[in-house]
């Protein structure tokens, strides 16, 4: 197989600043979560945003990033434009060893996609999304000859939010399965959830190996209103289902199985972006080299706690250097 | 008096990433030192870089922002282009609260001015510069009436670079001076001074009240070779001149009196970009307040320690919190 990982999601350039509470409220911003802006909303909260930086980011480019830095092989589909931003996602994603094999959307379309990070004091991310060029990934962008040739084919739950990129994810996973490799998806957001349910259960039945989500995800999912009852309900419809649970760890259920893994311990945390996709990172990354469950969740918890102890959502350290 | 400094410099948005010092000898940079770049030269040293964060600065620029951080009123005149990393130079700079008037470039112009900024382990940066938008600058982006409005009138060395922007550096002393208002420079790098040491002479003799350098600059500025002897020259041909001296300090070299000043105790040195934009915020607001100049040193030096404990070269934490 040519890549251990190859990751399917949205292209994006995250815009972090630090901002206050009181902040967060008076944008009628739900703190913790993701929420989709137009092109008008997000010009206006970020004209009222403090000083800026620009660092790479999207859900499973983080994590893309995160495998290759564990010297994982890794590459990654996904739509900028042909323009600043979307040359700074390229640059940062190809620097981290990451193959980036997709064409570019043209310079007069949607520019590359952006997300206001707003980071409180707490170290917790608000984030605002303008999909931008995003909208643009439909199956075309997909060539099955690419994803046969991964160990595990990687889905970003926030794909299902711009309308073509469902068909693109579909067509990858079934790719992926055709040639006996394992599919992995990211539930990303509650929100996301409450919106997609309905198919995100039908592709976990269809074609899920391995599942990750939070415990606000999880019980979006499964519509129950506790973390036990939510982990009987989803036990044995994905073979390894990974609940994170922050500074709780994180939790991995197989068909027979419950297994609590401790989370890495950190100085101080700084910025909660990225931690998710880091965790997966670390997971699959292990998954891919056929270590145990108990060993994947060692790494994920690993790369997570990098990536929450600065700015960003990608990785300052070699992650190899860490193990 | 509308504002206590107005500053002129290259508007130019920093892409910072880490570097082993091989990678800086194998591209043959000197290290702690800037370098112009074209637009091919930039590209090809970019493909080279590890991932990286943008973060906007220009050297007089990212003082503006630390006179604002300290509760001073600036404004700041350059060139960007109307592309994404303009629109990012400018709100970052509005969003501290600097004023910023300047017109922007036609998007089929030059792009916006960014420096590919490495940082090797020992927290140096070694800086190339592709100059973009920012060579549009010309003596018609300087408004007189807005130059007679400022305490101080703060230039940029490196703006001898662009060819037309001498001119409007020259048509903003000159305002400041006949509006009874103290004009302040930056030599900005000892390159830069070899560049263009005599016009630079001039200026001094002509225009400069204060007068900002490191202990490299101050030497290339008069040709000597030791400390002693170039401040000896230098004494009394600015009304103040200031050297710094990194982990030493600095001195304020006057007409009847040198004094040396202490740096501020830093935990631990990440990156030292913005070191002496921040330095000469501190002096500057100090001065524009009528502090004494050991008072001027104190605040810049307390600048700075804040601005190097972290990536990137304007404050994270409002300077006025630190007084």
């Amino acid at each position: 197989m040519k890549y251990d990982v190859i990751g399917i999601g949205n292209a994006i350039v995250d815009v972090l600043a630090p901002a206050e509470d009181s902040f967060i409220e008076a944008e009628g911003l739900t703190k913790g979560s993701m929420t989709l802006v137009d092109a008008e909303q997000a010009t206006a909260l970020y004209g009222k945003m403090g000083p800026a930086r620009e660092i790479s980011g999207g859900s499973v480019a983080n994590s893309c990033a995160g495998v290759a830095s564990f010297g994982g092989k890794a590459a990654y589909i996904g739509r900028v434009c042909d323009d600043q931003l979307g040359n700074v996602f390229v640059h940062d994603l190809r620097a981290t060893g990451v193959d980036f094999p997709s064409k570019r959307g043209a310079p007069s379309g949607p520019s590359t996609a952006h997300c206001l990070i707003l980071v409180t004091p707490d170290a917790q991310r608000t984030m605002s999304t303008y999909l931008g060029a995003c909208v643009e990934l439909g199956p075309e962008d997909v060539d099955p000859s690419l994803f046969s040739e991964a160990k595990i084919t990687y889905l970003e739950g926030y794909l299902w939010d711009p309308p073509r990129a469902k068909q693109a994810m579909q067509k990858a996973a079934d790719a992926a399965q055709a040639a006996g490799g394992k599919v992995a998806l990211s539930l990303s957001d509650a929100f996301c959830v409450q919106r997609h349910r309905e198919s995100f259960n039908e592709l976990i039945e269809k074609s899920v190996d391995l599942l990750f989500a939070n415990e606000e995800e999880i019980l979006a999912l499964t519509q129950c209103s506790s973390f036990d009852e939510a982990a009987s309900a989803i036990q044995g419809r994905a073979k390894t289902v990974v609940i994170t649970r922050g500074a709780k760890g994180c939790v991995v259920i197989e068909k027979e199985t419950i297994t609590p893994v401790a989370a890495a311990k950190v100085q101080q945390v700084v910025d909660t972006t990225g931690a998710g996709d880091l965790f997966a990172a670390g997971f699959l990354y292990g998954y891919s080299q056929e270590m145990s469950v108990e060993e994947c969740a060692r790494l994920g918890a690993l790369a997570a706690s990098e990536v929450i102890s600065h700015f960003g959502a990608r990785p300052e350290k070699a992650l190899q250097s860490l193990l």
